[in-house]
């Protein structure tokens, strides 16, 4: 039963968190779960129909605006809504419009298919005036075809047969959610399409709109299909096409709405001739076939990306749902990349973070490295945009990618905690750098790491400056945004050094191994032979802060002589921080929105010794709020790591339910999907210690007590292992691939094909 | 001559820069130097006319929305615009309108009158088709009746004598300047006002206008004045009234108009009737007799104000028209004070800022304190906002006074350069102090002082906290703009530590020497023993920066750990450098937008070592910009201070006549007010060293080379001294009151009345 998530309540604080737990994508189109046929008086619902990064550019106002504040931002926009089909049962005075919130519901069961990549209704139901009917509701979003969005629906009379007629609604005219009180949801800006043609065309339905400033374009094009005989009357309208089908039920009735979305970003100009093209194919195949095409797809991407966990369904459910919405919120047309909330939402306007290559390549690059591979191509596109932003930012040198965007300008108007994390030209070069040790994929270094490593490391020569002898980093902002605009924040100067070291091997790779790349390279960027010697100099003489009296890395210069945070008396109900207190009041004193240190910890290691990264953890954990999302699971990584596996435990809860069981409370606005990369990284990271490293891979495990055992592939230079942890025994077998070498604990196990191999598990 | 500003220029960027030189003024009523008849074609021009405090609401739009952010703002209103007065020439064919920029301009002169307090024009034109005339434009803003602005135009026939046809306008229609580029000005929220009434009874014309959001009202009362047989006519339309008057010329003609301004905010809600009022009082009068009583109160403002220097006219001039300025802008009637550009133009929206406090109220509590009483009224009036702000910034206790403001409440929209300039509220509490200490005024000690002493003492106990010892207060920005977010700022932590100091001195001398106050204010403010010992004890307790190796203090916790900013490769076109650089870029370097630690050392100077002040000025001075006109005045008070003659004189040149030869280049915005105070300050705190103390005042003359010598008053307990330094010599006398000891040097000076007493200057 862990396949499928089941959502039966129907009021409408659920339904809200539901519309988007139950959003359906791949990567490309998204669909809020919405109901076909709309809800109660006075309820509200957030509508919604996504193309990733199909966007419009709005303008940024500020009451103060100073040099370089960026003056437009994008916007991830609500198109063309396909999803409304309303039902009436009966004629004339006997006439009633169904609706789940007007009459009696025998029974009624609302689901999404984990393996199967759709989400159901199924209702019994009493209309108030009595005819009785059954009624099933199927809708996906394609996995192989990715402009489709199929909405399927069964009626079947069980009392009631008569007259019934079906309204299909294709509507153009729609805008963005907006809460001008939550700073995580967009304020304003919320019509911002044009319908630029209307059309009926033989058996289809067309309606084009145009964005107001980024002159881009999206259609959909929708074909209904009844196996019935039925009278058909349709109502092209200004901004919407209805479509009305009249028949008599007397038998089962199937009703199949196929909306193929195209847009002008990845289609050719002639949208209605591209959303045909895409139909032809399609109505080839029935339901059934595109179903199984589903499954096909998810078989694959569960073969080496499921994570089982035995003994404990709650979490399993948690761990394949948040698998699942990664899978569809990834963009993989390098035009695009994962929003913050995916396709789910339209919190933070769709834009991207560093949560992609933090929290959510980690997952795809150890299971399914061709999707990370084209997230990093998206950042490799932007490439020239960081630079030009770090030329506006006044350096000479480098690239500076922005802190949140969709078409790869700085989309942040609030610099403290935006534009000043300039650690995320950091984090993407960890990316890359991971997805090579992961994959070993010279190509790719050659053709576009090498670069994006040389360019991010300029950054920081052209950003730090020597100071008492060691290299120094001012004014930026690390992960936390509790504590803004600070001297040497440690995250960011250990990921500038790992940024900095990298540039130089890759360029020495380069020299060895592809002269031809090499001097193209070295050309095109001007880069000199003292320049790269720079690089290694100053990733070695990169200050670290350490403080010798609590023997830990503080998180900046000041940090730890700052007032530490009332939090005896700071009541539940004043989280998040962010929410009730002015940032200055935050910024005065040691609090943590979030993992700042202790991720850095995490991801470079062995930079530290273990005892300051212990001592480190118990300080920070004090004060850390978690107000953000993406800290539980980093904290449940390194409780894991150090050895505390109660606290391990308990942060890793937090992350596998946060959206299933709302406990932001901010699920209706979208999903987490930093957090839901996190809980695979707590398991595999965490729990099972997993490390990918120049000199290989390895693992640490340990078995949380609530668990039996767990298991997990990963994908290793294009070998799949399969890691086993069992009661008091560690299983790895070689499922794909010739042999590997794979460090556990302290010993290096040999794999061959189809061998599984045996340690012990140490506790 | 050097009580007359002259200024012939007539090209329209002069003219744009004149038009705030020679704006008049009266702290209530501003009006700017704009032409009666207008301008040539595709000429502009700010037209402007402003009732000081009289505001509209707006609302501020944030990118990014975050807690306690202000939602609105005040914003100093463009009023309805009397000044229009065009003039025709001839009638039929050769009918013309007069207009400087379309003729033959015989002579022109064009001057403000600092002695006098009037602008005028004289003109001898002839027009295209060669009538000869001479005309004589006068003006100015009663500063006995507030209310009141006269323009008076005189038309003398030269060859052409026949049908002239003047047409006045009052117009309701206006609008506030904006430019969207420059954040120093506003960059939207233009049209604010409606017209509410526009009507002519008797000789009045009568305009009333409203706010959109503030629900405040004004108006003005206009009534014209011909000494000739004329016909006229009036056109009342919907936001305007035109009164036309057709005559023969044939001797000089003279016309008056009289517009009276009233608000909601001062005046009895029916205006018409308040401005009746005054224009009856007004008729009695002619012109003559109010520029008689407009020469009356200059003559008593000069009696104490004026500085003389000998043997440089070019700088006499600067230091009497900046006088002139200040006089014309400070708000008297405690519901408004001194905008930063005055009621000169409408730059920074006519907020008030810190300026008024450590720049202007000095000026005024040595020569008028009855006007700076007025000015601290206004911060004491609106205390119970800043308590409000205390709350909403997090502070359970205390007083945080906004950073620019206008009706109290916080204006600043850019936190960190604003809300964060917590000095703000010691510098009122300083200004609080020295008004006490030049006055003895017990009674407004009493009153106003002890309380708001005390509500700002308890804001930095509830922002500071203790760290190894030192009471230290973390994240705040000094008045370097180009550094924020600072811990410990040694401008904030000294201003601080004197604001607790005297909250502690003020409730112990209410204590031994008004008991009713005493127990009233410590009832009402819930005032505890423990407390009061404890703003001593953190006074004493505060942590004041000092670098060991430089032997200074730094400017905060990391200033001196940055980078030093690359003067040298900063072309001169980069300055001002906030609007070239990114305020990320600036704060990452040690590079300053104007004095701040050097500024606390003039306002506290016995806090530090004269060695510490020097060596810290001789490090701050090298990465100073002086990008904010605030800072020269305070480099040369310290240049001179510490003896760096040539320095103290070039810095104080840089005051001396920044608006009158526009250095800054944006004159035409509004003058600098807070840059005009301090050409005062460098003269007598700087070059003759007065300090007014705890312990009395005293002196420390030198004598700038280029000059012979120079003299001024001060009012010191109700005491008038005048000082001249003279060649070689010191003269002090006491031209009111009794007696008086003056420290001059080491020496203390006992005066006497009418009884001069000589110094030697030391050299």
């Amino acid at each position: 039963m862990t396949w499928t998530i089941t959502r039966n309540d129907l009021t409408n604080i659920e339904l809200l968190n539901i519309e988007s737990l139950f959003s359906i994508g791949n990567g490309y189109l998204g669909v809020r779960g919405n109901f076909e046929e709309g809800y109660g008086d006075d309820m509200s619902s957030v509508r919604g129909t996504y193309i990733n990064a199909f966007h419009d550019v709005t303008k940024i106002t500020y009451g103060e605006k100073l040099y370089a504040f960026p003056e437009t931002q994008q916007k991830l926009l609500n198109i063309i809504d396909s999803q409304t089909i309303y039902i009436y049962l009966g004629e004339g005075d006997d006439r009633e419009l169904f609706s789940l919130f007007d009459g009696e519901i025998l029974s009624y069961e609302r689901m999404l298919h984990l393996d199967r990549g759709f989400t159901e209704r199924k209702v019994h139901f009493l209309t108030p005036k009595g005819k009785e009917i059954k009624l099933l509701f199927r809708r996906f979003v394609s996995f192989a075809i990715k402009e489709l969005f199929v909405i399927d629906i069964q009626i079947e009379p069980v009392n009631f047969t008569g007259k019934v007629e079906l309204g299909s609604i294709i509507n153009g005219d729609v805008a963005n959610y907006t809460n001008p009180k939550d700073p995580r949801v967009s304020a304003g800006h919320a019509k911002r399409l044009t319908v630029e043609q209307v059309k009926q065309k033989d058996i289809y339905s067309y309606i084009e709109v145009k964005t107001m400033e980024s002159n881009l374009s999206s259609s959909c094009l929708t074909s209904h299909h009844l196996n019935t005989d039925y009278k058909e009357k349709i109502h092209t309208r200004e901004k919407s096409i209805e479509v009305v089908y009249t028949f008599d039920l007397c038998k089962p009735v199937q009703l199949t709405k196929y909306n193929v979305y195209t847009d002008t970003l990845r289609h050719e100009n002639d949208l209605f001739q591209a959303g045909l093209k895409i139909h032809n194919g399609i109505i080839e195949e029935n339901v059934i076939s595109l179903m199984e095409q589903q499954k096909q797809y998810l078989d694959n991407f569960w073969s080496t990306a499921d994570v089982q966990i035995h003994g404990d369904d709650h979490v399993q459910e948690g761990i394949r749902f948040n698998l699942y919405h990664l899978l569809q919120s990834a963009g993989r047309d390098q035009k695009s990349n994962i929003a913050a909330k995916g396709l789910s939402g339209e919190g933070y306007e769709g834009h991207y973070f560093w949560d992609t290559e933090i929290y959510l390549n980690p997952v795809f690059i150890m299971t399914h490295p061709e999707i990370a591979k084209n997230l990093l191509l998206y950042r490799y596109y932007i490439l020239d945009g960081a630079r030009a932003r770090a030329r506006e930012m006044g350096h000479s040198k480098g690239a500076l990618f922005p802190w949140r965007t969709i078409a790869g300008t700085e989309c942040s108007p609030f610099f403290p905690a935006g534009t000043a994390q300039y650690h995320i030209s950091a984090d993407i070069a960890y990316s890359f750098i991971q997805y090579y040790l992961a994959t070993n994929d010279f190509d790719f270094l050659k053709k576009y790491g090498a670069e994006l490593l040389i360019e991010t490391a300029r950054l920081w020569i052209d950003t730090g400056h020597y100071d008492q002898g060691a290299f120094k980093i001012d004014e930026v902002t690390g992960p936390d945004e509790y504590t803004c605009l600070v001297n040497n924040n440690y995250y960011t100067n250990v990921m500038a050094k790992h940024n900095l070291s990298w540039a130089f091997k890759a360029y020495d790779l380069l020299s060895k191994q592809s002269q031809d790349t090499f001097h193209e390279l070295k050309q095109r960027l001007q880069v000199t032979n003292e320049e790269v010697l720079e690089w290694k100099k100053i990733a070695d003489d990169m200050y670290l802060p350490y403080d010798e009296k609590l023997g830990i890395n503080p998180q900046d210069d000041t940090f730890l002589h700052k007032a530490i945070w009332d939090f005896e008396n700071t009541p539940r109900e004043k989280y998040p921080l962010l929410l009730h207190y002015h940032p200055l009041t935050l910024y005065r004193y040691q609090v943590c929105k979030q993992a700042d240190t202790v991720l850095a910890h995490f991801l470079l290691e062995d930079e530290q010794h273990f005892d300051t990264i212990q001592r480190s953890y118990d300080y920070y954990e004090k004060v850390t709020t978690h107000d953000s999302s993406l800290s539980y699971a980093v904290f449940s990584i390194m409780a894991a790591k150090i050895g505390y596996a109660d606290k391990a435990y308990r942060y890793f809860i937090e992350t596998a339910r946060l959206d299933l069981d709302n406990t932001h409370g901010n699920t209706k606005d979208g999903l987490h999907m930093a957090n839901m990369g996190g809980t695979w990284m707590a398991i595999v990271f965490g729990f099972a210690g997993l490390r990918l490293k120049e000199e290989g891979i390895s693992l640490a495990p340990s078995l949380p007590v609530n668990w039996s055992g767990y298991e997990f592939n990963i994908k290793y230079i294009e070998q799949v292992i399969h890691i086993k942890i069992h009661v008091d025994q560690i299983t790895l077998t070689l499922n794909k691939g010739d042999h590997v070498a794979v460090r556990v604990y302290d010993q290096i196990v040999k794999l061959s094909p189809n061998q599984s191999f045996h340690v012990p598990l140490l506790t």
